[in-house]
């Protein structure tokens, strides 16, 4: 299995059983300042299909932040006024830019898991 | 996105960062009885690659076993003599033929999670 | 602190982030014959507070069922014919009776993850 | 049940099925700016036992940072030079100050799952 570097994505709404698609991600590169390196939405694979996450990156800090607060509410779900998750943060360390780094995600309005998904 | 009906299962071992290669994983439909419909080990790419899992499956309740206690010995983790968990059983349900229904699991030796994710 | 053996069982329903109160469990030992040794229900607390499973159990493969899709169903969600979790197993191992097993139960009506929860 | 309001905060290390005893845990509010208001280890417990948390916190966004790469190291597991988590923020908003807010974080070296574990 050839691994090709970069950073795949995977993002499930595990309330309802379906990908979390439509949900807005960025990507961030921490160092040496943070820069914006990736925005999209979860496609219908439930993928970030952003061509600049597929390349490889250096090695460092990076941050994943994932607009759950503003997908419930599109998709119909009542959240309090302040929601428990709006915008939730993740920060992850690429040691090996030659290694993919699988990001899987799940939510529901009130909790998340992430886990490494394998090189 | 089409989808073809099937399962597809993904194994990933959270306590390590990759996926749970060489792990034994049977899947059995369990009416009108027990009957095994599929048995092999997790791909390189964390998959069940066996044919029969990808062909559209009846309606009704399936099981999934991982041989979970068997492949931490094996890449050399400690295990109590009676382990926390040895081989774990994952019942789920396929109530539309024409879905896929992908079956998301991590492991750690101490507890697993399993998750739809997504049609 | 002292550990008086015994297993705790704590459920939260995190597709509503709320305990999942008057969940139907049941506890058997699997050796040398299937032996149920409780049968409640979770507590406000998000307890299985059944009093057999405060005392020391011998070594050996234990099962707990969760009565997932009913809960769901008592609560409102509507659930395919064929629910996609109905009676969940949780099969686990007790290699010490001297200590006490904590199962930390999250469930959705699409998935579920169970990890011991410390000693 | 009486709720007093306030946060509880549990900790478990399930790539070991242990509490994750010594891991430190900072909580800031973050409006009308970030300020910290409590810092402390998790206990034999799992619980960050601070008396800070325990009281009425006012509604608004909260954010707990795990110091989940020192807490590895410290247990002797051996990380990348650039571990994958090193700092995990965790960002959560409270709408009712009466309601209480159980946090249960599960953390391996390669990801982490946090739920709102029930009022």
């Amino acid at each position: 299995m050839s691994a090709p570097g970069g950073i795949s994505i995977h993002v499930v709404d595990v309330s309802r059983g379906v990908v979390a698609a439509w949900m807005r991600v960025e990507v961030f590169r921490l160092e040496p300042e943070r820069t914006l390196i990736a925005s999209g939405i979860v496609s219908a694979k439930g993928l970030v299909e952003e061509p600049a996450l597929a390349k490889q990156l250096s090695p460092g800090q990076y941050e994943a932040l994932f607009h759950v607060g503003a997908y419930y509410r599109a998709v119909g779900v009542t959240l309090p006024a302040v929601p428990f998750l709006d915008v939730v943060s993740y920060r992850f360390g690429i040691a090996d830019a030659e290694q993919h780094y699988h990001l899987s995600m799940k939510v529901t309005p009130w909790g998340f898991s992430c886990f490494r998904g394998g090189a």
